[in-house]
Formats: C-alpha cells, structure tokens, sequence
C-alpha cells in the first residue's frame, strides 16, 4: 500500500524553481577519463534542459490561462471558470506531449547485480576502484524493467505527487483560512461544521458502500483484474467526498449571490477538505491485526478513530498556537512601522506552521488551514495597513498560481499518466454514488439543522448545495498521492474524471441554475437579508431591545457564548489591539499582568468606533451576530414571540452567562464608554 | 573540476516546501515482508521530520533575525546590518549543531558490488526477485566510505549548492533589476558600464594573477598538498570580484546619501554580478586541448571570450525579449482591470525569462537581471496602479528572504561544512590581493572616467568606493557552486572568511567613513546636488536654454543619444502608453500600423503631465539626463563655457541627430503641445 509511484515520477522539476538541482544530480557521474566526463556532462545539461523546457510548458500553459481568462471576464462569459479552462489547455498540450513527442529510450543501460534480503536506501558502487552512492527511487515491476525511461519528456512533465501536498497545497489552503468572511462564517459555523464533519463522515461511507457494492458487481461480470478492498472503496469515498465548488464560488462572488449560502458553502469546502484528508490518513491507518487484513476489526476501527482525532486536533493546535504566537509577536514589537519585516515575519510564521506540523506527525494542510483562520482573526488587526493588503495579496497570488497549476496538471495528467486504467463500470457507478452521497450528505442533515436553526436553509438553498458538490484540487492530490496498486490507479482515473465532468458540466451550469432557484444575487455583502424575503422563515419579533438580547442568548449555543466571550473579554485583549482592556475583564489581582498585556491602543480605541477592518474581518462587530444562528436584522424587526418568557428564565443561568450578560448589557447602555470595536447594526437602536 | 559536492550535500529540503518529497522517495523500499514495510516506512519518517526540522531551524533563524533587524531599526542602531546579524545566528546556530548534536551513523551498511567501466546514472538492483531503481548521487572518496551518513542533522542542514543559483538568486538579481532607480543609473550609465565590465576583468585578472604568486609561495614553503592551476586562480579572481555592498547601499538608502554616489555603487554591484557569472563560466570553459591542459592557449583564451560574449548577449537579449512581451501583452491587452491575473502575468513571465536562458543554455540569473530592467523601464509604466505595487512588493519580500536566507546559510556553512580547508597563507593573500585588487580597479578608472566626464568622481567617491567592495551572497554562490577538489574547496573557505569580514568590519564602518570622507547626506533623491557643493568641480555655465542644449548633446555620447531617440520615439510608444504618438514619429507610409500601435491613452496624455511614477520610475524625465554623465542642475547654472562653439559645430551632425535634436527643441518648447510625459528639472526655465 505504501508504495507511491516514485518509480514512473522521476525527481521533480522543482516547481518554483530552475530544477537546475538535476545538474548536479546527473553530472556528477564524474569518471576517470576525461572524454566520459564530457559525455556525462552532456547528458546532464540535456537533461537541466529538458527540465526547463517541461517548466516552459506549465508556464506557457498559465500564461494562456491567464489571457483566455482575462478575455472571458472581458466579455463577462461566465460559463467556463479559469479552472476549466486551464484543464482544456492541459488537455491539449497533454495530447501533444503523448502522441506527437518521439518515445526516447533511456541512455544508460539497467545495471543489475543480487542483493541479499532487502534493498537499502543508500547503495555503494564499486567501478573500477572508485566508490559511487546511490540511492534507492523506488520499485519497479519486472515487467517493465525496460520501459523505465521510455519517454522522457513524459517523464520530465510528471510531477512527484507529493509537490502537490507539500507545494501547492498549502497556499491553497491557508489563503481559504485567511480569507474566511468571518461574520457570515461564524454566523453559520454550527452549520457548516456540521456539513463538515458528519456531512464528510456520512458520505464517505455512503459512498464507500456503494462502491464496494459496485466493485462486487465487477467482480461478478468478471471486470475486476486484480484486488479491489474495502478499504479501498472507502478510501475512495474519503478522497471524493473533499468538495471543491471554486467555479461555483467564483460566480457567486461575481455575483454577489446571498451571503449565507456563500458562507455556507466555502466554510464546509474549506473544512471539508481538512476532513477529507485527515479520514483519508485514518483510513490507511486503518490495518487489522492478524491474518484477516481485510476485515472488519473493532479495535483497529478504535484506532483509526482515534488517529482521526489525533491528527485532526493536533493539526488544529499547531495551526492556532502558530497563529497566537505571530499575533503576540506583531502585537508586541512595534513591527508595523516596518511593514516589509511584518511581512515577511507572517510569512515565515505561517510557513513554520506547515514544517512544525510535519514534524510532530500531523498534517500540515489542516495546520495550514487553522493557521490562516487564527492569522485573520487575531493578527490581522495588529498588521500595519501597508502589510494586510501585502499579506493579503501576497497569500492571493501564491494561491491563483497553485489552483491554476493543479488544474492545468489534471488536463495533462489525463494523458501523460501512463497507468490509467478506465472502467466503465466503476465510473458510472462512481458517478451514481457521489449523487447520491451528496444527497444523503445535504438534504437529512438541512432538515436537522433547520430544527435548530431560526433563520432556516430553504429549499433552493439545500438543491444549491446540492448542486455545488464540485470536485477539484483535494480529490486530485489525495488521488494522486498513492497510485502504486490496480485498485489506485483505477481511482485515480475515476477521480479525475469525476473532476472534469463537475468543473466543466456543473461550473458551467451554475448561474442558470441560480436563476432557476430563484436565489438572490445583487446582494451588498454587509447587509443583512430583509425579514421579508421567502427564502427565509424569519420571525417577527417585537424589536424590544432587552428581548432581543434574550432572544440572541437564548437561541445561540452555550458552547459559542462561552466562547465568544472568552475570545472577546480575554483573547482579543491579549494578542491583538482591540477588545474591551483586561484592567475590567480580569480580576483584580491579576492588575499587574492585566496592564503589562493590554496594549495603549485599547484604551485609545475605547473613545472611537472603529469600522475600517468590518469587511474582510469583523471584529468585535460579531457581538450581535457570532451567537450561532441568529437573525438579528438591520431593520431590528426580528425576534422571537417567545422573548419575554425566557426573559424570567434567565435568572438561573451559570455565572459565566452572567458575565457574558453584564458584557451584553455594558455594550448594550455605555456603548460609548466602552466602545471597544463594537460595530451594531445600523438601525439597532432605532 | 565538475564533480560537485553531491555526496555530501544530499537531495535538499526543499526550500520554498515542505521536504516532504522524501517521505515519498524513501518509504519506497518496499519489500516482501510487512515488518520490514514497516521499518522502512518508520525510517522513512524519521527522515521527512528531520527534513522538517532543519528547515524549521532556517525559519527560526530568519525570524530571530526579522526580531532583532526590528529592535535595532527601532533603536537606530546601523553599525551591523540584517545580513551581518543573520550570518551571526547562523554561525550561532552552526556551532550548536556541530558541537551539541550527536553524531549518529548510517542505518545502512553500504553494500558493494563491483561494476565494469563507468558508473551509470541509473542503477537496477534485483533483491530476491523485486526489482528496485536507484540514482546516482555522486562519488565518494574510499577513505570516507564509513562516514557517509555520519551525521544526518549536518546533512539535513546541508543544501545543494544549486539551490543558492537557481532558487535564491533569480529573486534577489529580478529584484535589483526592477528597483534600479532609473533616473540617476542612466545618468552614470557610462561610468557603470566601465566600473562593471572593465572593472571586474581587471579586478578578476589582477587578483588571480596575484593568487597565483601566492600559490607559488605555497607551493615554495611546502604550505599546499594539491594541485592549485592558474585556472584555479583566476576563477577565485572572477568569484571574488563580485560585489554586493547590500549593507552600504542600506545605510545610504536611510541616511539618503548622495544619489550618484548611490547610483554608481548600486549599478555597478549590479552588473558585476552578472560580469562575474559570465566570466567565471567562461574561464570554467577554458580548457586547452592537447597534453598542457593548464597552459595558456591562444586558441582557448579567443573561445573564452567568444563564449563571454556569447552568453552575456544571449542572456541579454533573453530577458530584453521576454521584458518586450510581457511589455506587449499588459499594452494590448485590457488586463489591468484585473490586477491579480495582471501580476500572476509578470510573475510567469519574468520567471519563464529564467527558464528560457536556462534551456537555451545562457545564464538565467543574468537573463533575469535585464529582464527586470526591462520590466522596470516598459511593463511597468502599463500595469494597474495596484499592480506596480503588488509587483514591487511582492518581489521585495522574496529579495529579503531569499537575502537573509543565504546570509544565515552562510553562518551555519562555516561549521556544517565538512570540507573546509583554511590556509592561512591563502586567506592573507587573498585579502592583500582583494585590495589590492579593488583599488586597481577604482582608482584608475576614475580617473579615465573623470577625462570624460563633466560631473566629476570627487576623491571621497572614489575612497568610498574603494571602501564599499563588500562581497556577498553572489561571491558565496558562485563558491559553493564546485567545491569538489582541494583548489575549490579553499577558495570556498577563504571566500566565506572575506564575506564575513566585509560585511562586520566594512558594513559596520559604513556611517563612520561617510562621515569622514564628507559625504553628503540627507539628500532629496529627486534633487541634484547643488553646484557649490565640494565635492563636485561644476563648471559654471551661462545658463542660457540653448547653449544647455547643445552642451547636453555635445557632452553626451552619441550612442545614447542614438539609443535615447530610438527609445523615446519608438520604443516607448510601441511598448508602453506613453512617449509620442507613433503617427508623428514613423514616417506617413506607415500611417495604419502606426495608428494600431499607437495605444489612446497616448493622446490623453498629450494634455497632462503625469508625474506620478517620477519616483520609482521615471519615464521620460529621463531626456535631460539621460545623455551620459550631464550636470544640468536645479538651478540651471551649470553649462560650459565651450558652449557657443560647440553651437557651430553640430551643423555637421548626421540625420539621426538632427531628429533627435528637433525633438529635443519639440521638447523646450512645446512642453504642453507635446507633453509625452517630461519632467523636467524644477526651475528648467528659470
């Protein structure tokens, strides 16, 4: 299981780089004779060469991209992403690369010589006197013994798969964490975390099933060649059930499509994606002990269970104490009167967050994840000006880079992959089950979510939903990572085509599909829906201020108050420059400490209300909107009928909700006194 | 002389990536047994996290620099710079880890089996009927056999010296060509270009001759144990002459030090790097044919030159092109609506620039370099105002990390390294000739220049000179490039210990020589200095606008009155929105191409003078200044006295410059008719 495809995917040409290493690499076959010296040396910078002209290619590939691109958002065509269109250019030069490049065959003839019991990863040659290293790239069939370099430029355009999760990943990814709506996602998180988590959970072994059913079914028509495990389909539904709608999203911000449904559906492909990954690592985790390797073991499922929250929680740890420790650190020095060291430090801290992780055993893309989310939340704010649209743009070209590599890599790969293996049969059936994961996925889990929630997903939201189960740069590099065996190679097909029919087909479709639902578009992104629209049941209320805040405690989850007024009364205080001083949060023999970590701008900031940072991350603003699902309106026209009841009941809450009471009703009354970034809806004291 | 240092320096931790490549590379020794899978896979591991942590102490590294760079700014501290400070933790960081960590052997016991004639690249090993590929990675001497992997942290720390040529330079050389400040390096074009390339040939010549005496003193004392050639010597002289005085250019950049002063050491560090790459290539290709391989050959030293020449003009003419394109496509396209597809463009562009002088078999750090400037000079005068700031910035903050990397790595080589070889003899000789070396260069030249040119070099510019020859990160790369035989591998230490010289003692000798020498600070760079200042011999003129017209034309050479026309009339106004319309200057049979060419904004510009990128860039305000080394100052009170004379004369002037003039006279007195975006001196017209 454990044996990737190093043997076809050659040392990478370094992707941000001149893959000039090979140089070196290759040269060195340094011999006595001076006229073998030369001729290695020749060999070697025809290969750099090679390097660079495959790089060429990828290059060439996004520059056209890019223009195509520029040219359909010049003309407002919004049925091809950039994404789908840098498959079909790498479709194209993938075609070109295959059939109209002459098959090379390799320049040294295969040494073989017996070796005892296993092979070592480093070897010592003896050639006439003189001692050479070697080491060790991988197995390789003795069928194909002959075909090791048979095409070297389809060789040279193979990348090593791991680039895509320690290269391009990364930046992906921490740019979704660090670009997170904060208010709309916070609004939603009971939501989203619930598509994330379960919803992943759910159609992972959905699919997982069908699948394995499906690998029967070939099984009986005789289709299957070679082994096919359970593991294996579940494997698969893991690798398929990381959902990727970046057309869809790209539309709906084009379009200022509702924000709920926007945050909805990035936040669970953002988080998704980290579950994807860490389910994924579990479930090759998952080894029974004993003879049976294939069967259903309770302790070796506990296990895997466990490494799954393992990974999952130490990954989420490294990324948040990374986040902290760049938020004290840029909250401390007065680094932001040098925003290029403020730069560079939040670059380098959130690089650091990847390494540490890998390091301690985690995954570093999840690391990453929570590490841009931290980073936005609470170092944001302590950025100089000059430095948040660096990082922000900084972090924004890194990541429209790697997306567009990925997806141009996929349209190549179809063709320069030289062992795909096609099945009919799986394919449909791969193609059934994510339909139906999906929909097992979106539609039982809105229905228990709309129990809880005021401010309901409707019926065209959840078909919306529905719909937007793209696949794209995760399934691709969880597909890719392993494709030694039949039953990965057949996946990894499966997968990639399942990723061009859902960009092409569902990108495509997506603002016709908008209309048809009668989503909202138009939408200012600060504003609030207005109580009236159908897509909402929302409540009328009646406006009371006191019942309001009952109504807004009452409805979140202790869980988020406890945590917001956490964040808000000690965390906020702590790492960045805003909040209420901790000189009032703190008890009073903490004075000391209290005044040394709350910087002089708290107090300043007590005196002004400040909205500049309210759009791309609220906040304080969050106070009437982050206690889960609320439907505080801008008009104040919401509320429950059931507002003054609980309005008794609230004498007997625990004395944290006191506090957080006394937070409410402070920011409510004095909210010029204490005035600590607090951004109320416009008419809320109207 | 081509075996590189492969064996010790390993497959690198990735430098911009997780590393994580070598997980996949080595698990893979997959075998029979799953216990042994699973060692493997154990092992595997340990070395993706040791991968991890070595790059996780670099990043710690750079931060602990970023921290301290801060405190010292904040405090004002100047007498050590980043890159002095980086290298002092790297060394701090070097000793610990040669001293503090364990050393650990090899998991593997070589395995040695004889082969016939020449080792291949790529090696077959059959284990108990699996067939497993292995890759060359570099010789290794027979008394070291033992110590292969003798200590994996010091190999982990251990890059391949590739590395520093094709991933940290090309950010560090781009970066410098596009912040070159236009203005003031075309003013003192001519002397750069003599400092630069004469210069560094003399300076290379004068210290390997030099070198080879000491060498041969060596040699007579008994002090060398191998074979030092004159080839040896004088490619020491070419790694040596390039300089990179990053600390002084910091200081003056803070003080604002004399801008011409700043100009020439700028321009000059500059292109010497370049000068220093190509020569060193080229006396790398000298190779004699016949028995005396190292006697001087008439034959070989003409093909030296040819392939300076060759790869110098090549590399230019590579990055010239792809500046022109980019310049073309930000032209014709409306891509500056979309800034972030408009900088992934210049970004791709500029770094397939690299690419394709590499597969062309030029030098992709040279092709970078005049990419940049071509970028600066036309692309940037198209992008979106968003865009020139992404671009800058974006390039600023991989010229700082790629910086402060090579210096830490430099600290750390000075303990890690394995191979150093400190003669003592050699080093004093070594900084003897670098002196000796660097004051043959400056003074002689100066005072050639100083014949020709009217803006004199005063004695303190050139001792400031003499003073400023730091070398830096491009004499390091150069070094570490080959360090595979005794010659190299001294030149490699010795060039170490005048880097880390030169950057403490001169570095932190900066302010105080400045001081010292007399030298002007707190100068407005869009300012020109004052004709009473000491430190020019200003000529006092008689300040009439016609008499300044013809000096300027009569003082400038005529090449670049050639080139400034062709630049102004055609160039700029094909490849940027500025400049004339191209109606106007190419001749009426070209009408229809013309009118394409000629962009709208062209027009607009005719009635508006925009200023605006005068700073960083300045167009066309280069006309007063453009001619060579002029003095035309603020105040307009310079001119010679030879003036009127010169007026008679230039009727004898070819055509060309009879148009160049007329543009000039269009200029001086149709400034607002024509107004292609002149700045002229403040009081041109006073």
């Amino acid at each position: 299981m454990a044996e990737p495809l190093r043997r076809r995917l050659p040392l990478l040409p370094l992707l941000l780089l001149a893959a000039g290493g090979l140089r070196a690499a290759e040269r060195s076959g340094g011999s006595s004779s001076a006229m073998e010296e030369l001729a290695t040396e020749k060999e070697a910078e025809e290969s750099h060469r090679q390097d660079s002209v495959s790089l060429l290619t990828f290059i060439l590939l996004l520059t056209l991209t890019i223009l195509t691109i520029w040219l359909f958002k010049h003309r407002r065509v919004r049925f091809l992403h950039e994404t789908g269109l840098a498959m079909i250019y790498g479709l194209i030069v993938g075609v070109i690369l295959r059939y109209g490049t002459p098959s090379t065959s390799g320049h040294d003839k295969p040494f073989s010589c017996s070796q005892e019991d296993r092979p070592f990863t480093t070897l010592l040659v003896n050639v006439s006197g003189k001692f050479f290293e070697y080491t060790l790239k991988g197995e390789i069939s003795p069928g194909k013994i002959h075909n090791v370099e048979q095409n070297d430029m389809l060789r040279k355009v193979t990348f090593d798969p791991e680039v895509f999760f320690n290269i391009l990943l990364p930046p992906i990814i921490f740019h979704a964490g660090y670009s997170l709506k904060k208010r709309h996602f916070f609004r939603n998180l009971g939501s989203i975390l619930a598509y994330a988590f379960l919803g992943t959970a759910v159609s992972c072994f959905i699919i997982g099933n069908l699948m394995y059913g499906v690998v029967k079914l070939m099984k009986l028509v005789g289709q299957l060649s070679d082994k096919f495990y359970y593991t294996d389909c579940l494997l698969f539904g893991a690798i398929i059930s990381a959902t990727d709608p970046v057309t869809v999203l790209a539309i709906f911000n084009e379009l200022h499509a509702d924000v709920d449904l926007y945050a909805l559906l990035f936040g669970e492909s953002v988080l998704n994606d980290a579950v994807a990954i860490v389910l994924s690592s579990s479930i090759v985790a998952y080894q029974p002990t004993g003879e049976n390797t294939h069967a259903f073991d309770a302790a070796a499922f506990f296990k895997s269970v466990g490494v799954f929250l393992g990974i999952f929680s130490g990954s989420f740890m490294m990324g948040a104490v990374t986040g902290v420790v760049t938020a004290l650190i840029s909250k401390f020095t007065k680094l932001h009167c040098f925003p290029l060291l403020e730069t560079a430090l939040f670059f380098l801290m959130s690089w650091s967050t990847f390494l540490l992780a890998e390091a301690c055993g985690f995954t570093g893309v999840v690391a990453v994840l929570f590490c841009g989310i931290t980073q936005a939340h609470y170092t944001y704010n302590n950025l100089s000006v000059e430095s948040r649209s660096r990082t922000k743009q900084l972090f924004e070209v890194l990541h429209f880079l790697a997306e567009n590599f990925i997806f141009s890599y996929m349209g190549l790969a179809l063709f320069t992959f030289q062992k795909h293996i096609f099945s009919p049969v799986f394919i449909i059936g791969a193609f059934v089950a994510i339909f139906l994961g999906r929909a097992a996925h979106i539609y039982p889990l809105s229905f228990l979510l709309n129990l809880g929630r005021r401010h309901k997903i409707s019926w065209s939201f959840q078909h919306m939903m529905m719909f937007s189960g793209l696949r794209g740069a995760m399934a691709f590099a969880l597909a890719i990572r392993d494709t030694a065996t039949y039953s990965h190679q057949m996946m990894f097909s499966t997968t990639l085509l399942i990723v061009f029919f859902t960009v092409w087909i569902v990108g495509g479709g997506t603002t016709p599909m908008l209309s048809w639902l009668n989503i909202r578009v138009g939408v200012d992104p600060d504003q609030d829906p207005p109580p009236t629209n159908d897509s909402f049941q929302v409540l009328q209320g009646d406006g009371q201020d006191s019942a309001r805040r009952n109504r807004t405690k009452q409805e979140s989850a202790w869980l988020f108050r406890l945590w917001y007024s956490f964040d808000h009364n000690y965390l906020k205080p702590i790492l960045t420059h805003s909040g209420p001083p901790l000189t009032t949060t703190l008890p009073s023999w903490c004075g000391l400490i209290a005044r040394c970590l709350t910087s002089p701008q708290v107090y300043d900031n007590q005196e002004q209300l400040r909205e500049e940072d309210s759009d791309f991350i609220l906040n304080d603003g969050d106070l009437t909107v982050t206690y889960g699902d609320t439907t505080i309106t801008a008009n104040g026209s919401s509320g429950p009928h059931t507002a003054t009841t609980n309005l008794d009941s609230r004498r007997t809450k625990s004395s944290s909700e006191e506090a957080l009471e006394r937070d409410l009703g402070a920011a409510d009354h004095e909210v010029t006194n204490r005035g600590t970034r607090l951004v109320f809806p416009l008419e809320y004291n109207a």
